[in-house]
């Protein structure tokens, strides 16, 4: 089988499994059988809610700013800034003043994001 | 313990382990439990041989452009393509005349790659 199905793009995620995660964060979701990729678009200054779930996760700021929300800890991130959050630590994004875009992995992929529909799942 | 040591920057990998996989791919590597990403820069026209490894593996195309080696295929990469490799298939790239930066993701981590070394291992 060809491999050209293997391959999309951040700036045009089309494909992917489209999620609203909460009101103004909007993610394409790619799953595979080791991780899973969600291209996750925020808009400026909208905010998850603080949720866990028992897959590792890591997160790559593609562009724009924000506040990581981890353990009890805020951390301010930018661009190319990228972290670990260990399974079971509760988290969540809020977006600066000019929104962000996140690329989120999970490892293992999480099973409630392998079907379309809203919330963080769990 | 605080969540600060989980944060990085793509463009200062600091903190991760290096491994030089060919001449003119140099890896800075992090290690999570159920992922791994490695923080590749390829010089220009540099390109790495063709290996596999049973572990998925993501790549992010983050500068610059490439070709991207994988089955039997040569697929032309450029600035936030995505792609997945699964498990078993052969890849390997080649960085265009800027050369390229490349985040690879390895779901589970590749054991061969939580020490120093050179090579693709395995």
């Amino acid at each position: 089988m060809s491999q050209a199905s293997e391959f999309h793009n951040l700036h045009a995620p089309t494909g992917g499994i489209e999620r609203e995660l909460a009101p103004g964060l909007h993610a394409h979701i790619f799953a595979g059988e080791g991780a899973m990729l969600s291209v996750v678009t925020i808009e400026p200054n909208a905010a998850g809610t603080l949720h866990s779930h028992p897959e590792e996760q890591w997160g790559v700021l593609l562009e724009g700013s924000a506040i990581r929300v981890q353990g009890e800890e805020e951390i301010p991130v930018r661009q190319g800034d990228f972290w670990r959050t260990p399974g079971g630590v509760p988290h969540t994004m809020r977006a600066g003043p000019e929104g962000c875009r996140v690329l989120d992995i999970f490892a293992p992929p999480r099973p409630e994001y392998r079907v379309p529909g809203k919330g963080f799942g769990g």
